[in-house]
């Protein structure tokens, strides 16, 4: 159906995280600067009304997990934002959960502010308990600020927690298999171009930037 | 399916834009800046292998048409980039076609750089002839850039198009349609109240900033 397809994409009420990898960012309110961060991640986080503990754990895994930086000798993807020792700004972003009516966003697939804001405030204690507290900055929620990010490639990832109950061990074992899945998929000659393309651009020194020219190897089909 | 729910959202092969709304936002490759824009939208552009022209056709109407700016009056979400005669920064960022293997990023999803290229500088063209030439600005397709993004609020909206073969014609009789359905609604009792949260904050001339305290009278339920 053409109505659904259209809406889908946008209705479905799921957390959604932009993640950007950053030299620096900051927030300030007004004019004064509340927090900043140097090489790490900044991630505007959408809660909508029917996440649960569950959607937040996984976006937390997702963040602190994400391979995204290069290793020390360059090669592109293999690091994530605790692996480098980077750090985290996370602000709150109830527009990520908008549905346009027409040119017009709708945000009422957000969480209430009165709800959002303890829900937030535990999903950076997750993230602090999981990974370093001292690496987690954070903006001020309902505040209106200037997020300044130096998003640096750019690289840009959405993340999107998987819709409906799904217990957290279950995904870890079912991301394993998809995993192994790989793997073994990686094997048959059709898929074997395709990795050997992603080793050489590993092997590229350039590949680091992570933009868009470098990694070309990593994208032909 | 568990496996189809955790996959659908991070593998729908559709074109995406990150639409930040700035103060000003500027383009450095190396110690040069190659670009700048004031107030108006910076706009990360994902362009997947699947994408036609109508995805592209879709996107840019949404991106200028979009009412993610405050009239003269401070009334919020009332005005559009064109309305508001404000800059557009768009910068490709094939990173947002991205499907996570675990924790690594897989990019084959991706349209290939030979093929985005060409793609990507009509969707820049296509924008400029429907808006002002001279307020549309262009990153440095492939290059590694610093992206700096002065983000005011934050106001972040993300932009999917439509998937399958949709006429364009027909998607606009849709949305007029999707608005005239929710004209009708809002007339109903129970949707009465939303539209007067809407109104409330539209009065409201803390409202015009988009930040999370300010807008919930819009969230509620």
């Amino acid at each position: 159906m053409r109505t659904g397809k259209l809406c889908v994409p946008n209705t479905t009420k799921t957390m959604k995280a932009i993640v950007q990898r950053v030299t620096k960012a900051t927030v300030t309110v007004g004019e004064e600067q509340i927090t900043s961060i140097g090489r790490g991640l900044c991630v505007l986080l959408g809660i909508s009304v029917e996440d649960t503990q569950k959607d937040a754990e996984y976006i937390v895994r997702k963040i602190l997990n994400l391979r995204l930086f290069e290793d020390e000798t360059g090669r592109a993807w293999s690091k994530s934002v605790m692996d480098r020792d980077f750090e985290v700004l996370c602000v709150s972003q109830f527009t990520l959960q908008c549905i346009l009516k027409g040119n017009k966003p709708d945000f009422h697939s957000a969480m209430p502010a009165e709800l959002a804001r303890p829900f937030y405030s535990s999903i950076l204690e997750n993230m602090r308990s999981t990974y370093k507290p001292e690496l987690i900055k954070d903006g001020l929620f309902g505040a209106k600020m200037q997020v300044h990010i130096q998003n640096d490639g750019p690289v840009t990832i959405e993340l999107i927690s998987p819709t409906g109950p799904v217990d957290p061990k279950q995904l870890s074992k079912q991301e394993k298999q998809q995993q192994r899945k790989e793997k073994m998929r990686s094997k048959g000659p059709s898929e074997s171009g395709r990795e050997k393309g992603a080793l050489r651009s590993r092997q590229d020194p350039n590949a680091s930037s992570g933009a868009e020219g470098d990694v070309s190897s990593e994208r032909e089909p």
